[in-house]
């Protein structure tokens, strides 16, 4: 973490304030608390892009503010079939409030069949893929999604102009009884996000190589040239991408270029992204037929500590980063927050007419 | 393609040959002919590094040569409670029977609930994930598999010993009613493979940069002082790599380190790999509403034409390479091998007393 100084905001207060801010916009009570828990969550686990401040941030401008998200929606649960899956129709919900409808959902499905499968069309923006499929591991299970991220800002490998979103893909595994804290894979398919080419900018920093194209759509290290991103891993990164686009063309999304741009009247195209979730039993996947008769919690343990072994020792896991965070915020009794995000839960108090966060009386982390 | 040569060998020729060379090996017909048929199927989509010649080469080295694969052998599926998986032993069956064995039976299970998973334990090495994908997208399933490659050639990201497998994922999607052939996205994990390593040193060229580690672990250009792979992308295949061995360890792998390492008689670790698989049904994501009434398949050759237009016309789509080569073979109306390829193949028609090609019968094509 950086040398800045953080305050520790009581995970009461920032919950109380961060409802308040969903209620005022109109979500229901459910909804408001659901989106506070989970940007709870989110600054609990370090995950500062995707904290209260970013997801009303979002919903003020791609969501509620727009007609991209509607408070008080109703879930649609579409007619299949088929036994192991469901298919809704979020009617742009709440991405938060979906989301873990979802990982209910799934789990639900996977307790019966093995695999739970929820495609979801009609979404609104769920801000933290890794914080759903975190919940669901902590649960016990094995978990994935993947979405369309809200506006195409990737090129295609070889191409010159932004038809992909940064297409994060989320996945979460129970691993606390092996190694103390589920491993959780999440990341965006991006090099890097157009939020941080926007902070390099601002730092006068140059961009790595290979991470974004100028409006010509040729590679440039300069921030302040960059127009659009480029996936990560050439091809590689570019078939990840496409796999949230196609999995949304089969759910039924409409152009990815006019995802979210709703402004865009003219077109007939769906502007919503859609959300894909998966859960499987770990004891579906099983033989159980370990080696030396080890229990299959062991057996994951024996594997990670192989991995990690042999000079490898220095390594971290994925989720490692996460779960330090979450134990340094429970150390601290509370989540920590710098000055400059507080001040943002101060103008988000001030929106909504609840009691700003006073500086003054919250304690530094040290 | 490079500008070398290459021959016709009609695929009837080479299937005799192929299936002779595995029978003389031990195995029965039916595990001959489905090797004979993979192994055509991969020289057919110009999967050079997945041939006849390298798939009999695995099998010496690590196959029914060592008692890593098993002539003959049964595979056993095992109880489960879940009705919407299953899982095998497969008792170290011929890999490419085993997968294509799993691609059916997740299909019937995905038409019963919407998808199917096949966890596979004692598995061996299936050579090409990407061909398993495209038969299943070629006959409408969106597919997905991997598997924990053989030996432990990556090093973690930020490590410095090789603990993890080239560990390969592969999607196939059924896009041929869209864009006339199956959408593959098929690679290994690591930068380049250890075979392209060699290749290079043997050209005295270079390693891209983060391709590859010398003995002490620091990164190298040099071909001739890698001793281990770096992931692609960092952290990010990293933990696409890790997903292969967390997966297998949940299904019954030993650990990685010692995996295919038949000549050590001291562990008693199971040294097999884990196959993955999934198969959906695309009718089980569909919200059936698409934008201006589309298809499913007219919604997905919509979502793919705007992603590569734009300027991106230039782009390819991940199995589109594939695609051509195939269309190559059936317009040459035969398989497409070197004058080196086909002297393997006279080597292998010696072994095992079957008809070797000959050269001067062959047309070239041109």
């Amino acid at each position: 973490m950086s040398p800045e100084t953080f305050y520790i905001l009581p995970e009461k207060q920032h919950n109380t304030l961060v409802t308040a801010a969903y209620r005022h916009r109109g979500f229901t009570n459910a909804e408001s608390e659901q989106a506070a828990n989970f940007a709870a969550l989110a600054s609990k686990h370090g995950i500062r892009t995707h904290n209260a401040l970013k997801a009303l941030h979002l919903d003020h401008l791609f969501g509620s503010g727009v007609g991209g998200c509607v408070p008080g929606a109703e879930i649609k649960k579409l007619d299949t079939r088929f036994a192991s899956v469901e298919v809704w129709d979020a009617q742009r919900k709440l991405g938060q409030a979906t989301a873990l409808e979802a990982i209910d959902a799934g789990i639900s499905l996977a307790d019966k069949y093995g695999t739970g499968t929820i495609s979801i069309d009609n979404a609104f923006h769920y801000l933290w893929g890794g914080g759903y499929v975190m919940e669901a591991a902590k649960r016990g299970y094995i978990a994935y999604t993947h979405c369309t991220a809200a506006l195409t800002e990737v090129v295609p490998f070889q191409g010159k102009f932004p038809t992909l979103g940064t297409n994060p893909h989320s996945w979460g595994f129970p691993t606390v009884d092996a190694i103390g804290y589920p491993i959780v894979i999440d990341w965006a398919t991006s090099v890097i996000a157009m939020g941080r080419v926007q902070q390099l900018a601002r730092e006068g920093s140059r961009l790595p190589p290979n991470a974004a194209v100028d409006e010509r759509g040729q590679p440039t290290t300069d921030p302040t040239q960059a127009k659009a991103l480029l996936p990560f891993g050439a091809h590689k990164g570019y078939g990840l991408s496409l796999i949230n686009e196609i999995v949304g063309a089969f759910i039924g999304a409409g152009l990815p270029t006019v995802r979210s741009r709703w402004n865009d009247q003219t077109s007939e195209e769906k502007k919503t992204p859609c959300f894909y979730f998966q859960i499987i039993h770990p004891e579906a996947l099983s033989s159980g037929a370990f080696s030396k008769n080890r229990s299959q919690a062991e057996n994951i343990g024996a594997i990670l500590k192989d991995i990690l072994g042999h000079g490898n020792e220095g390594c971290i896991l994925p989720g490692q980063l996460e779960a330090e965070a979450a134990q340094k915020c429970d150390n601290a009794g509370g989540l920590l927050f710098t000055k400059a995000e507080l001040e943002g839960f101060q103008n988000i108090a001030r929106e909504c007419g609840a009691t700003p966060p006073d500086l003054s009386q919250l304690k530094k982390y040290k």
